[in-house]
Protein backbone atom coordinates (compact mmCIF):
# COMPACT_ATOMS: atom_id res chain seq x y z
CA UNK A 1 0.00 0.00 0.00
CA UNK A 2 1.34 3.63 -0.59
CA UNK A 3 1.84 6.15 2.00
CA UNK A 4 -1.43 8.40 2.59
CA UNK A 5 -0.46 12.35 2.13
CA UNK A 6 -1.41 12.94 6.00
CA UNK A 7 1.76 9.69 6.74
CA UNK A 8 4.10 11.68 3.97
CA UNK A 9 2.94 14.99 6.19
CA UNK A 10 3.62 13.36 9.62
CA UNK A 11 6.58 12.29 8.42
CA UNK A 12 7.71 14.67 6.96
CA UNK A 13 6.80 17.41 10.24
CA UNK A 14 9.24 14.75 12.39
CA UNK A 15 12.70 17.03 10.22
CA UNK A 16 11.20 19.25 12.81
CA UNK A 17 12.90 18.50 16.69
CA UNK A 18 9.90 20.32 18.39
CA UNK A 19 7.55 17.68 16.87
CA UNK A 20 9.90 14.96 17.14
CA UNK A 21 9.85 16.09 21.12
CA UNK A 22 6.13 16.34 21.40
CA UNK A 23 5.53 13.37 19.61
CA UNK A 24 8.58 11.03 21.14
CA UNK A 25 9.18 9.50 17.77
CA UNK A 26 12.05 10.31 14.98
CA UNK A 27 12.78 8.88 11.59
CA UNK A 28 15.27 6.28 10.95
CA UNK A 29 16.97 5.83 7.64
CA UNK A 30 18.54 2.95 6.02
CA UNK A 31 18.91 -1.30 6.15
CA UNK A 32 21.38 -1.29 8.85
CA UNK A 33 19.65 0.59 11.33
CA UNK A 34 16.50 -0.64 10.65
CA UNK A 35 17.55 -4.39 11.05
CA UNK A 36 19.36 -3.04 14.65
CA UNK A 37 16.29 -1.36 15.60
CA UNK A 38 14.18 -4.68 14.79
CA UNK A 39 16.52 -6.06 16.73
CA UNK A 40 16.29 -4.05 19.72
CA UNK A 41 13.51 -3.07 22.30
CA UNK A 42 12.67 0.01 20.22
CA UNK A 43 9.07 -0.03 18.99
CA UNK A 44 8.66 0.48 15.07
CA UNK A 45 5.45 2.15 14.34
CA UNK A 46 5.47 2.65 10.31
CA UNK A 47 8.43 1.43 7.48
CA UNK A 48 8.09 3.14 4.49
CA UNK A 49 10.53 1.50 1.14
CA UNK A 50 10.97 2.41 -2.54
CA UNK A 51 8.73 -0.74 -4.54
CA UNK A 52 12.26 -1.81 -6.08
CA UNK A 53 13.48 -2.98 -2.56
CA UNK A 54 10.73 -4.90 -1.63
CA UNK A 55 11.97 -7.64 -4.37
CA UNK A 56 15.54 -7.21 -3.44
CA UNK A 57 17.15 -10.55 -2.00
CA UNK A 58 19.16 -8.88 0.08
CA UNK A 59 16.34 -7.06 2.09
CA UNK A 60 13.93 -10.41 2.11
CA UNK A 61 14.65 -10.89 5.65
CA UNK A 62 14.20 -7.90 6.83
CA UNK A 63 10.93 -7.60 4.95
CA UNK A 64 9.65 -10.63 6.18
CA UNK A 65 10.32 -9.82 9.76
CA UNK A 66 8.77 -6.65 9.30
CA UNK A 67 5.19 -8.80 7.88
CA UNK A 68 5.71 -11.33 11.12
CA UNK A 69 6.31 -8.66 13.36
CA UNK A 70 3.18 -7.10 11.87
CA UNK A 71 4.38 -3.24 11.21
CA UNK A 72 2.67 -1.54 8.61
CA UNK A 73 4.93 -1.68 5.33
CA UNK A 74 4.28 1.22 2.77
CA UNK A 75 5.68 2.50 -0.49
CA UNK A 76 6.83 5.75 -1.18
CA UNK A 77 8.15 7.43 -4.24
CA UNK A 78 11.53 8.61 -4.55
CA UNK A 79 10.15 12.37 -4.48
CA UNK A 80 8.52 11.24 -1.29
CA UNK A 81 11.43 10.01 0.31
CA UNK A 82 13.42 12.92 -0.84
CA UNK A 83 10.70 15.15 1.27
CA UNK A 84 10.96 12.96 4.71
CA UNK A 85 14.91 12.08 4.57
CA UNK A 86 18.13 12.39 3.15
CA UNK A 87 18.08 10.10 0.03
CA UNK A 88 21.44 9.63 -0.35
CA UNK A 89 21.23 7.93 3.09
CA UNK A 90 18.26 6.90 3.66
CA UNK A 91 19.13 3.64 0.87
CA UNK A 92 15.50 3.25 0.14
CA UNK A 93 13.65 2.82 3.53
CA UNK A 94 12.74 4.92 6.45
CA UNK A 95 11.07 3.73 9.41
CA UNK A 96 8.33 6.00 12.02
CA UNK A 97 10.04 4.59 15.47
CA UNK A 98 9.28 5.46 18.81
CA UNK A 99 11.96 7.43 21.20
CA UNK A 100 13.17 5.34 24.41
CA UNK A 101 13.81 7.21 26.96
CA UNK A 102 15.81 6.34 29.66
CA UNK A 103 16.18 8.41 32.87
CA UNK A 104 19.14 8.21 35.94
CA UNK A 105 16.63 6.56 38.34
CA UNK A 106 16.91 3.92 36.38
CA UNK A 107 19.75 2.46 38.30
CA UNK A 108 21.74 3.16 36.17
CA UNK A 109 24.52 4.59 37.41
CA UNK A 110 24.68 1.61 39.92
CA UNK A 111 24.90 -1.29 37.61
CA UNK A 112 27.63 0.37 35.27
CA UNK A 113 31.43 0.48 35.21
CA UNK A 114 31.93 3.24 32.21
CA UNK A 115 29.93 5.99 31.77
CA UNK A 116 30.24 8.43 28.69
CA UNK A 117 29.06 11.96 30.09
CA UNK A 118 28.74 14.53 27.05
CA UNK A 119 28.75 18.19 28.22
CA UNK A 120 26.99 20.41 25.00
CA UNK A 121 28.72 18.90 22.27
CA UNK A 122 26.93 20.66 19.49
CA UNK A 123 27.75 19.12 15.96
CA UNK A 124 25.69 16.21 15.47
CA UNK A 125 28.17 13.87 14.02
CA UNK A 126 30.71 14.42 16.82
CA UNK A 127 27.78 12.91 19.26
CA UNK A 128 27.06 10.15 16.80
CA UNK A 129 30.28 9.38 16.10
CA UNK A 130 30.72 9.14 20.25
CA UNK A 131 28.10 6.94 20.24
CA UNK A 132 29.25 4.54 17.91
CA UNK A 133 32.61 4.20 20.03
CA UNK A 134 30.80 3.94 23.25
CA UNK A 135 28.94 1.20 21.68
CA UNK A 136 32.33 -0.22 20.13
CA UNK A 137 33.74 -0.37 23.98
CA UNK A 138 30.60 -1.98 25.33
CA UNK A 139 30.20 1.36 27.26
CA UNK A 140 27.24 1.18 30.13
CA UNK A 141 25.62 3.74 29.76
CA UNK A 142 25.68 7.92 28.14
CA UNK A 143 24.90 10.72 29.80
CA UNK A 144 23.82 13.61 27.10
CA UNK A 145 23.87 17.46 28.79
CA UNK A 146 21.31 19.71 28.73
CA UNK A 147 23.41 21.49 25.99
CA UNK A 148 24.01 18.75 23.60
CA UNK A 149 22.76 18.38 20.10
CA UNK A 150 19.92 16.45 19.97
CA UNK A 151 19.67 12.75 20.51
CA UNK A 152 17.25 11.83 17.37
CA UNK A 153 18.05 14.79 15.08
CA UNK A 154 18.80 12.96 11.63
CA UNK A 155 22.41 13.57 11.57
CA UNK A 156 22.73 12.05 15.20
CA UNK A 157 20.98 9.06 14.65
CA UNK A 158 22.84 8.75 11.14
CA UNK A 159 26.34 8.76 12.43
CA UNK A 160 25.51 6.16 15.14
CA UNK A 161 25.26 3.65 12.46
CA UNK A 162 22.48 1.80 14.12
CA UNK A 163 24.59 1.97 18.21
CA UNK A 164 21.60 4.12 19.06
CA UNK A 165 19.67 0.99 19.51
CA UNK A 166 21.90 -0.52 21.74
CA UNK A 167 23.41 1.79 24.14
CA UNK A 168 21.81 3.04 27.24
CA UNK A 169 21.61 6.83 26.33
CA UNK A 170 20.27 9.66 29.24
CA UNK A 171 19.31 12.74 27.57
CA UNK A 172 18.99 16.26 29.50
CA UNK A 173 21.07 15.47 32.57
CA UNK A 174 21.99 17.86 34.58
CA UNK A 175 26.02 17.06 34.75
CA UNK A 176 26.73 18.84 37.80
CA UNK A 177 24.32 17.12 40.09
CA UNK A 178 24.94 13.86 37.87
CA UNK A 179 28.98 13.57 38.46
CA UNK A 180 28.87 14.11 42.41
CA UNK A 181 26.46 11.44 42.49
CA UNK A 182 28.60 8.83 40.05
CA UNK A 183 31.59 10.00 42.79
CA UNK A 184 29.23 8.80 45.50
CA UNK A 185 28.94 5.51 43.66
CA UNK A 186 32.86 5.05 43.69
CA UNK A 187 33.04 6.60 39.89
CA UNK A 188 36.36 8.11 39.48
CA UNK A 189 35.31 11.23 37.37
CA UNK A 190 38.17 12.30 35.00
CA UNK A 191 37.08 14.96 32.25
CA UNK A 192 39.06 15.06 28.92
CA UNK A 193 40.44 18.76 27.89
CA UNK A 194 43.08 20.02 25.57
CA UNK A 195 44.76 21.92 28.60
CA UNK A 196 44.43 19.03 30.92
CA UNK A 197 47.41 18.25 33.42
CA UNK A 198 47.38 14.26 33.45
CA UNK A 199 48.42 12.58 30.19
CA UNK A 200 46.10 10.05 30.29
CA UNK A 201 48.42 7.35 30.01
CA UNK A 202 49.46 7.98 33.08
CA UNK A 203 46.00 9.38 34.79
CA UNK A 204 45.24 6.89 38.14
CA UNK A 205 41.53 5.30 37.08
CA UNK A 206 39.37 2.97 39.07
CA UNK A 207 37.13 0.14 38.99
CA UNK A 208 34.50 2.48 37.62
CA UNK A 209 34.97 5.97 35.57
CA UNK A 210 33.14 8.45 34.10
CA UNK A 211 34.79 10.14 30.86
CA UNK A 212 33.40 13.51 30.57
CA UNK A 213 33.65 15.53 27.19
CA UNK A 214 33.19 19.11 26.42
CA UNK A 215 31.84 21.38 23.53
CA UNK A 216 33.79 21.46 20.31
CA UNK A 217 34.75 24.89 20.82
CA UNK A 218 35.18 25.72 24.68
CA UNK A 219 35.69 22.82 25.85
CA UNK A 220 34.27 21.16 29.42
CA UNK A 221 32.89 23.94 32.01
CA UNK A 222 35.28 25.47 34.86
CA UNK A 223 31.98 24.00 36.90
CA UNK A 224 32.97 20.50 35.62
CA UNK A 225 36.53 21.00 36.05
CA UNK A 226 35.65 21.88 39.34
CA UNK A 227 34.04 18.64 40.21
CA UNK A 228 36.24 16.55 38.05
CA UNK A 229 38.83 13.93 40.40
CA UNK A 230 40.75 14.66 37.14
CA UNK A 231 41.37 16.49 33.86
CA UNK A 232 43.21 14.96 31.81
CA UNK A 233 45.16 15.29 28.26
CA UNK A 234 46.08 13.79 24.90
CA UNK A 235 49.40 14.94 24.83
CA UNK A 236 50.27 16.53 21.62
CA UNK A 237 53.20 15.51 19.55
CA UNK A 238 52.48 17.60 16.08
CA UNK A 239 51.01 21.36 15.49
CA UNK A 240 47.48 20.52 14.96
CA UNK A 241 45.24 23.32 17.27
CA UNK A 242 43.27 20.19 18.71
CA UNK A 243 41.88 16.69 18.38
CA UNK A 244 38.03 15.64 17.16
CA UNK A 245 36.42 15.19 19.98
CA UNK A 246 34.52 12.10 18.71
CA UNK A 247 38.32 10.75 18.07
CA UNK A 248 39.60 12.04 21.75
CA UNK A 249 36.71 9.68 23.51
CA UNK A 250 37.88 6.74 21.43
CA UNK A 251 41.41 7.17 22.55
CA UNK A 252 40.91 7.23 25.91
CA UNK A 253 37.53 4.65 25.85
CA UNK A 254 40.40 2.64 23.88
CA UNK A 255 42.85 2.95 26.56
CA UNK A 256 40.60 2.44 29.16
CA UNK A 257 39.88 -0.88 27.81
CA UNK A 258 43.28 -1.75 27.39
CA UNK A 259 44.59 -0.96 30.55
CA UNK A 260 41.57 -3.18 32.27
CA UNK A 261 42.51 -6.13 29.81
CA UNK A 262 46.41 -6.10 31.10
CA UNK A 263 44.63 -5.86 35.06
CA UNK A 264 42.96 -8.74 34.17
CA UNK A 265 46.17 -10.37 32.49
CA UNK A 266 48.17 -9.46 35.72
CA UNK B 1 38.07 47.23 -3.05
CA UNK B 2 35.26 44.79 -4.22
CA UNK B 3 35.62 41.43 -5.63
CA UNK B 4 35.00 42.09 -10.04
CA UNK B 5 32.30 40.07 -11.33
CA UNK B 6 34.93 37.62 -13.04
CA UNK B 7 36.68 37.14 -9.71
CA UNK B 8 33.49 35.91 -8.08
CA UNK B 9 32.67 33.47 -10.66
CA UNK B 10 36.29 32.14 -10.76
CA UNK B 11 36.23 31.55 -7.01
CA UNK B 12 32.94 30.41 -7.85
CA UNK B 13 34.34 27.56 -10.16
CA UNK B 14 36.65 26.53 -7.87
CA UNK B 15 34.03 24.50 -5.95
CA UNK B 16 34.15 21.89 -8.85
CA UNK B 17 37.07 19.37 -8.38
CA UNK B 18 38.07 19.48 -12.72
CA UNK B 19 38.63 23.26 -11.84
CA UNK B 20 40.27 23.02 -8.85
CA UNK B 21 42.84 20.16 -10.85
CA UNK B 22 43.45 22.24 -13.57
CA UNK B 23 44.29 25.15 -12.06
CA UNK B 24 45.78 23.08 -9.01
CA UNK B 25 44.39 25.95 -6.60
CA UNK B 26 41.49 25.80 -4.19
CA UNK B 27 39.23 27.87 -1.73
CA UNK B 28 40.47 28.11 1.96
CA UNK B 29 37.36 29.64 4.41
CA UNK B 30 37.69 30.72 7.77
CA UNK B 31 40.03 33.02 10.07
CA UNK B 32 41.74 29.97 11.41
CA UNK B 33 42.72 27.83 8.45
CA UNK B 34 43.54 31.68 6.49
CA UNK B 35 46.24 31.94 9.52
CA UNK B 36 47.81 29.00 9.69
CA UNK B 37 48.36 28.96 6.04
CA UNK B 38 49.84 32.16 6.18
CA UNK B 39 52.25 30.90 8.90
CA UNK B 40 52.73 27.82 6.15
CA UNK B 41 54.35 28.19 2.71
CA UNK B 42 51.15 27.43 0.94
CA UNK B 43 51.08 30.31 -1.32
CA UNK B 44 47.87 32.25 -0.72
CA UNK B 45 46.81 34.24 -4.10
CA UNK B 46 43.79 36.52 -2.89
CA UNK B 47 41.87 37.07 0.13
CA UNK B 48 38.13 38.42 0.42
CA UNK B 49 36.24 39.52 3.07
CA UNK B 50 32.75 40.42 4.42
CA UNK B 51 33.11 44.43 4.91
CA UNK B 52 32.41 44.24 8.45
CA UNK B 53 35.60 42.18 9.24
CA UNK B 54 38.39 44.46 8.10
CA UNK B 55 37.10 46.79 11.48
CA UNK B 56 37.33 43.82 13.72
CA UNK B 57 39.69 43.90 16.29
CA UNK B 58 40.15 40.03 16.24
CA UNK B 59 41.19 39.88 12.93
CA UNK B 60 43.50 42.80 12.69
CA UNK B 61 46.57 40.84 12.85
CA UNK B 62 46.07 38.33 10.51
CA UNK B 63 44.63 41.63 7.83
CA UNK B 64 47.68 43.54 8.49
CA UNK B 65 49.92 40.46 7.87
CA UNK B 66 47.81 39.86 4.02
CA UNK B 67 48.76 43.61 3.71
CA UNK B 68 52.83 43.21 4.71
CA UNK B 69 52.64 40.15 2.35
CA UNK B 70 50.70 42.31 -0.33
CA UNK B 71 48.41 39.53 -0.85
CA UNK B 72 45.55 41.27 -2.88
CA UNK B 73 42.50 41.75 -0.31
CA UNK B 74 39.15 42.47 -1.19
CA UNK B 75 35.44 42.80 -0.16
CA UNK B 76 32.58 40.42 -1.16
CA UNK B 77 28.81 40.73 -0.04
CA UNK B 78 27.02 38.07 1.65
CA UNK B 79 25.51 36.80 -1.18
CA UNK B 80 28.44 36.74 -2.97
CA UNK B 81 30.31 34.54 -0.56
CA UNK B 82 26.82 32.33 -0.35
CA UNK B 83 27.61 31.53 -4.13
CA UNK B 84 31.25 30.96 -3.24
CA UNK B 85 31.68 29.09 0.01
CA UNK B 86 29.85 28.00 2.87
CA UNK B 87 28.78 31.04 4.88
CA UNK B 88 28.56 29.42 8.15
CA UNK B 89 31.91 27.84 8.00
CA UNK B 90 33.46 30.52 6.41
CA UNK B 91 33.26 32.92 9.15
CA UNK B 92 32.89 35.97 6.89
CA UNK B 93 36.19 34.71 4.79
CA UNK B 94 37.79 33.08 2.44
CA UNK B 95 41.35 33.13 0.39
CA UNK B 96 42.20 31.54 -3.11
CA UNK B 97 45.23 29.33 -2.14
CA UNK B 98 47.18 27.39 -4.62
CA UNK B 99 47.82 24.00 -3.76
CA UNK B 100 51.38 22.32 -2.84
CA UNK B 101 52.03 19.12 -4.37
CA UNK B 102 54.54 16.61 -2.46
CA UNK B 103 55.68 13.60 -4.45
CA UNK B 104 57.20 10.67 -2.91
CA UNK B 105 60.61 11.55 -4.92
CA UNK B 106 60.88 14.36 -2.05
CA UNK B 107 62.50 11.37 -0.17
CA UNK B 108 59.81 11.79 2.09
CA UNK B 109 59.79 8.26 3.31
CA UNK B 110 63.42 8.02 3.96
CA UNK B 111 63.39 10.54 6.55
CA UNK B 112 60.23 9.52 8.16
CA UNK B 113 59.81 7.25 11.19
CA UNK B 114 55.43 7.51 11.13
CA UNK B 115 53.51 7.33 8.05
CA UNK B 116 49.72 7.12 7.52
CA UNK B 117 48.47 5.63 4.50
CA UNK B 118 44.71 6.19 3.25
CA UNK B 119 43.72 3.89 0.81
CA UNK B 120 40.29 5.32 -0.86
CA UNK B 121 38.26 6.74 2.44
CA UNK B 122 35.74 8.67 0.67
CA UNK B 123 34.05 10.58 3.42
CA UNK B 124 35.23 14.44 3.39
CA UNK B 125 34.66 14.35 6.85
CA UNK B 126 36.39 11.15 7.59
CA UNK B 127 39.57 12.58 5.74
CA UNK B 128 39.88 15.63 7.46
CA UNK B 129 39.17 13.64 10.76
CA UNK B 130 42.28 11.76 9.63
CA UNK B 131 44.49 14.41 8.39
CA UNK B 132 43.44 16.64 11.96
CA UNK B 133 44.58 13.37 13.94
CA UNK B 134 47.91 13.00 11.83
CA UNK B 135 49.01 16.77 12.77
CA UNK B 136 48.36 15.85 16.27
CA UNK B 137 50.27 13.04 17.10
CA UNK B 138 52.79 14.14 14.41
CA UNK B 139 53.12 12.06 11.91
CA UNK B 140 55.88 12.68 9.17
CA UNK B 141 54.00 11.81 6.00
CA UNK B 142 50.69 11.14 4.71
CA UNK B 143 50.01 8.68 1.47
CA UNK B 144 46.58 8.84 -0.30
CA UNK B 145 46.28 6.03 -2.48
CA UNK B 146 44.49 7.05 -6.24
CA UNK B 147 40.58 6.20 -4.38
CA UNK B 148 40.68 8.69 -1.34
CA UNK B 149 38.34 11.65 -1.81
CA UNK B 150 39.89 14.87 -3.56
CA UNK B 151 42.44 16.38 -0.67
CA UNK B 152 41.00 19.82 -1.60
CA UNK B 153 37.59 19.00 -1.34
CA UNK B 154 36.02 22.13 0.96
CA UNK B 155 34.76 19.93 3.35
CA UNK B 156 38.19 17.93 3.96
CA UNK B 157 40.08 21.26 4.13
CA UNK B 158 37.61 22.28 6.54
CA UNK B 159 37.48 19.18 9.09
CA UNK B 160 41.12 19.39 9.07
CA UNK B 161 40.90 22.65 10.46
CA UNK B 162 44.20 23.79 9.31
CA UNK B 163 46.33 20.53 9.59
CA UNK B 164 46.45 20.84 5.88
CA UNK B 165 48.98 23.32 5.94
CA UNK B 166 51.33 21.25 8.30
CA UNK B 167 51.77 18.03 7.07
CA UNK B 168 53.61 16.42 4.26
CA UNK B 169 50.46 14.78 2.42
CA UNK B 170 51.52 12.65 -0.79
CA UNK B 171 48.36 12.25 -3.29
CA UNK B 172 47.44 9.50 -5.69
CA UNK B 173 49.36 7.30 -4.78
CA UNK B 174 50.10 4.07 -5.61
CA UNK B 175 49.99 1.95 -2.67
CA UNK B 176 51.07 -0.84 -4.07
CA UNK B 177 53.98 0.06 -5.12
CA UNK B 178 54.67 2.56 -2.28
CA UNK B 179 54.06 0.15 0.22
CA UNK B 180 56.64 -2.68 -0.65
CA UNK B 181 59.38 0.31 -1.21
CA UNK B 182 58.63 2.21 2.57
CA UNK B 183 59.04 -1.72 3.56
CA UNK B 184 62.51 -2.13 1.39
CA UNK B 185 62.96 1.79 3.97
CA UNK B 186 63.20 -0.74 6.55
CA UNK B 187 59.31 0.59 7.54
CA UNK B 188 57.07 -1.95 9.40
CA UNK B 189 53.63 -2.09 7.38
CA UNK B 190 50.19 -2.37 9.57
CA UNK B 191 47.15 -2.61 7.79
CA UNK B 192 43.83 -1.92 9.65
CA UNK B 193 40.89 -3.82 9.66
CA UNK B 194 37.35 -4.84 11.98
CA UNK B 195 38.30 -8.66 11.02
CA UNK B 196 42.46 -7.59 11.81
CA UNK B 197 43.87 -10.79 13.30
CA UNK B 198 46.55 -8.83 15.87
CA UNK B 199 44.87 -6.80 18.63
CA UNK B 200 46.92 -3.37 18.15
CA UNK B 201 47.85 -3.56 21.76
CA UNK B 202 49.88 -6.75 21.08
CA UNK B 203 51.31 -6.06 17.82
CA UNK B 204 54.71 -5.43 16.88
CA UNK B 205 56.06 -2.15 15.69
CA UNK B 206 59.54 -0.99 14.73
CA UNK B 207 61.01 2.40 14.90
CA UNK B 208 59.61 3.22 11.74
CA UNK B 209 55.95 2.22 10.70
CA UNK B 210 53.10 2.31 8.24
CA UNK B 211 49.58 2.58 9.34
CA UNK B 212 47.21 1.83 6.42
CA UNK B 213 43.41 2.80 6.59
CA UNK B 214 41.06 1.40 4.01
CA UNK B 215 37.52 2.51 2.76
CA UNK B 216 34.66 3.04 4.82
CA UNK B 217 32.47 0.52 3.81
CA UNK B 218 34.93 -1.91 2.11
CA UNK B 219 38.24 -2.23 4.44
CA UNK B 220 41.65 -2.60 3.26
CA UNK B 221 41.89 -3.76 -0.12
CA UNK B 222 43.17 -7.86 -0.40
CA UNK B 223 46.18 -6.79 -2.35
CA UNK B 224 47.21 -4.71 0.74
CA UNK B 225 46.60 -7.40 3.33
CA UNK B 226 49.00 -9.11 1.07
CA UNK B 227 51.57 -6.60 1.47
CA UNK B 228 51.11 -5.99 4.64
CA UNK B 229 53.70 -7.29 7.77
CA UNK B 230 50.47 -6.97 9.78
CA UNK B 231 46.86 -7.12 9.85
CA UNK B 232 45.57 -5.59 12.96
CA UNK B 233 42.36 -4.89 14.87
CA UNK B 234 41.04 -2.54 17.17
CA UNK B 235 39.20 -5.72 20.02
CA UNK B 236 35.61 -4.78 20.45
CA UNK B 237 34.13 -4.96 23.80
CA UNK B 238 30.25 -4.12 22.79
CA UNK B 239 27.62 -4.25 19.64
CA UNK B 240 28.84 -2.01 17.79
CA UNK B 241 29.33 -3.42 13.58
CA UNK B 242 32.26 -1.02 13.12
CA UNK B 243 34.52 2.11 14.56
CA UNK B 244 34.93 5.02 12.53
CA UNK B 245 38.09 4.96 10.52
CA UNK B 246 39.27 8.59 11.73
CA UNK B 247 38.21 7.40 15.30
CA UNK B 248 40.47 3.77 14.72
CA UNK B 249 43.03 6.24 12.86
CA UNK B 250 43.54 7.94 16.75
CA UNK B 251 43.22 4.58 18.47
CA UNK B 252 46.07 3.68 17.01
CA UNK B 253 48.46 6.87 16.75
CA UNK B 254 48.07 7.60 20.04
CA UNK B 255 49.04 4.06 21.26
CA UNK B 256 51.66 4.36 18.72
CA UNK B 257 53.06 7.39 20.28
CA UNK B 258 52.94 6.45 23.84
CA UNK B 259 54.53 3.11 22.79
CA UNK B 260 57.36 5.11 21.53
CA UNK B 261 57.31 7.61 24.94
CA UNK B 262 56.86 4.48 26.82
CA UNK B 263 60.18 2.61 25.12
CA UNK B 264 62.40 6.25 25.50
CA UNK B 265 61.11 6.01 29.27
CA UNK B 266 62.90 2.59 29.85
Amino acid sequence: MHLSKNEIKHLHSLSQKKVRHAEKKFILEGWRALKEALNSSFQIELVAVLPQYLENQDYAKTISEIGERKIPLKELTELELKKIADTVHSQGVIALTHQKPFSLNDNALKQSSLVVAVDSVSDPGNLGSILRSADWFGVDAVLLGKGCVELYNEKVVRSTVGSIFHLTIIEGVDLQLALPEAQKNDFWVMAASGDGKEPYTLAKTKPKNVLVFGNEAHGVTKEIRTIADAVIKIPKFGRAESLNVGVACGILLAHLREKTQMRNRD
